[in-house]
């Protein structure tokens, strides 16, 4: 059965330049990156290099005022930033925002952190308005999301950071650019933004690699602690086949490329949605296409239970998301969804479709193809 | 120039099969393992299957007691147990223990945790009734190392465990298995043992997986928060592919290929022992072959400092180490090789040179002559 998968945004394939240096350094640089000889040494100035080839992605060139730490995982990125600010200290987010923000957040109530959230606006984007008009302190910890996960809303953190600094000097300006890095230019020379979490599975990268930019005036601790590496702020032995493989991935990307891919998909996704309304106009579609990353397309069936269309659809080979990957177990009422503006009696009928580069327009037929075969299949067994 | 390899417990190669099964998993499995379509259910059956097999190769087949939980580490699995260990316990550790377990527990001081160290015996082994005299409480957290990485002193973990248990039942014990794990039998099934850390990059996996088993009626709790991965004691996207890779390698090795490979390493490090005593007299060996990993060879040359023959021997292409990759800017005095019995006159004099089932007699030439080249540059330099 040929396959279609069109849930790029959980997790996505190597890109060609990722897959090759990971084969030749999986094969041959098994040293490790502390040891003091020259095997060790070789591959900690290569590590330095890919560092700073990922920061001058950011608009980082000749900045010094940022450092970049490799963790596990976005999520662990995320949760160095909200774990470890300081008692007391007020800390902002979003409902909408992913498990990885929103978990630890909640986990600060307990740490006399004051938490508090803030509304998106009417189109599910980061306002500074709103923003602002929760904050309580001056010197705040705010929590951004570049990409939302569920929408595909993108804001333009930038100005909205540059807005929030204005009013809040002393604040600390988290962004969470899971989604975003590699596919959405993000721009840290106007030294706004205080942190941003890196995911490296979702851009071509591998899996098991991510970092965390920080301003290096920030005062960040760590999670864990051992060996020294990384300034002492994240040990364990660096994995430097996925360093090395996730560098490949982003230094095959440049802004003229990103802009070339989002301008490929964004053809592909309206043909989806123009070839959706024709043939099933009762579905909506919650998000302004103007205001959301190219690469998600969410829609609601009103019909149909989006669990049931995921596993229909999966059983003919095609591969779609009814929420985020890693919230799986999401009960009717979905606060995520309530938070982007979705109303609550829809909140089980959520379908996300999400594209890579490699995406084609074979892939957009085949879902078509088959979402019709399976809605017609629920009509029969309806009759 | 040739390159001889000699530091293979800082990190090894990866073996045949976990390479080539990383390469197939990178290239084809690249869906989320949370997703709840085809593609990523079928990679979470394939986890759970690894994660049986590495229970099994524990002693823990058909045992329900257990569970496994992947992580970024070893580091970070010693991390879990020891910064999650509830306030005001006893917590109790060795000096000569890896820093991803001394650092952490060190940390807990301003937890209101109570710290004791431990002595280790004349031989540097773990001694039961050393730990049980540096116990105050009846239900102590106590760490406890199967390898240690300077020395290779090899402790038998599990009659420690048991004779711990049989008086202070009530205690919690936790094992850092990073050096020994693949390399040496771990036999869990007597249940005294509650929680273990494995590494894969030490014993031909890939970098950047590891995992923590734990006794389930353990309160394990997590380090960080989102995604509800690994009973929610773990979030981050599972890798897939490192997962898998690392199985290739647990599922390589059985207890018979274990002790095949331990004579021929033993072997190959008498060898290496003679040729040295031959050629130079006075070198050390302050451990006892017997009661140490044949994977690990440590000596003094006291005339010359340890970095200087790291840096030598590397710059003709022989790579050892001087200490722990994880500690290489060790301080003159060094407490760990205190705690292992080492003069501290010697302190700046220790080397390790360790091995892996694929070192040869070649290897060991290789460096026997490169050692007596460089030693004989230092007595004409200093001429």
């Amino acid at each position: 059965m040929k396959k279609t998968y069109l849930d790029h945004a959980a997790s996505t394939s190597l890109c060609t330049q990722a897959f090759e240096v990971l084969i030749k350094a999986s094969e041959k640089a098994y040293a490790n990156p502390s040891s003091i000889h020259e095997a060790g040494r070789n591959l900690e100035q290569k590590i330095h290099q890919y560092r700073q080839l990922i920061l001058d992605s950011l608009g980082l060139k000749h900045c010094d005022d940022y450092g970049l730490i490799f963790t596990s995982s976005a999520t662990e990125s995320n949760n160095m930033v909200i774990l470890n600010s300081p008692q007391k200290k007020e800390v902002l987010y979003c409902e909408a925002d992913h498990p990885s923000i929103t978990e630890p957040a909640q986990s600060l109530c307990n740490a006399n952190n004051s938490l508090k959230k803030y509304d998106l606006n009417e189109v599910a984007l980061l306002d500074s308005a709103k923003i602002k008009s929760a904050c309580t302190t001056k010197n705040p910890l705010i929590l951004l999301t570049h990409v939302n996960n569920l929408s595909g809303s993108l804001s333009d953190i930038e100005t909205i950071a540059s807005e929030l600094k204005t009013t809040f000097s002393d604040c600390r300006i988290h962004i969470d650019a899971a989604q975003s890095f590699g596919k959405f230019a993000i721009d840290l020379s106007a030294k706004t933004i205080d942190s941003v979490s890196l995911c490296a599975h979702k851009m071509g990268g591998p899996k098991g690699i991510a970092a965390l930019v920080y301003k290096k005036s920030s005062s960040l601790k760590p999670l864990m602690y051992g060996g020294g590496q990384e300034n002492s702020l994240r040990p364990s032995t660096l994995s430097f086949p996925l360093i090395a493989s996730w560098a490949a991935a982003v230094s095959s990307l440049d802004q003229n490329r990103m802009k070339e891919k989002i301008n490929a998909v964004t053809e592909l996704r309206s043909s989806l949605k123009k070839e959706l309304l024709t043939h099933f106009p009762q579905i909506k579609f919650p998000f302004d296409e103007q205001k959301t990353s190219a690469y998600i397309l969410t829609f609601i069936h009103p019909d149909i239970p989006s669990d049931v269309l995921v596993r229909l659809l999966s059983e003919r080979g095609v591969y779609v998301s009814s929420s985020s990957a890693c919230s799986t177990r999401a009960p009717k009422f979905n606060p995520k969804f309530a938070a982007l503006g979705i109303d609550s009696s829809f909140h089980k009928n959520v379908l996300r479709v999400s594209f890579s580069s490699h995406t084609t327009k074979n892939d957009i037929n085949e879902f078509i193809e088959t979402f019709k075969q399976v809605t017609e299949q629920l009509k029969a067994s309806h009759v």
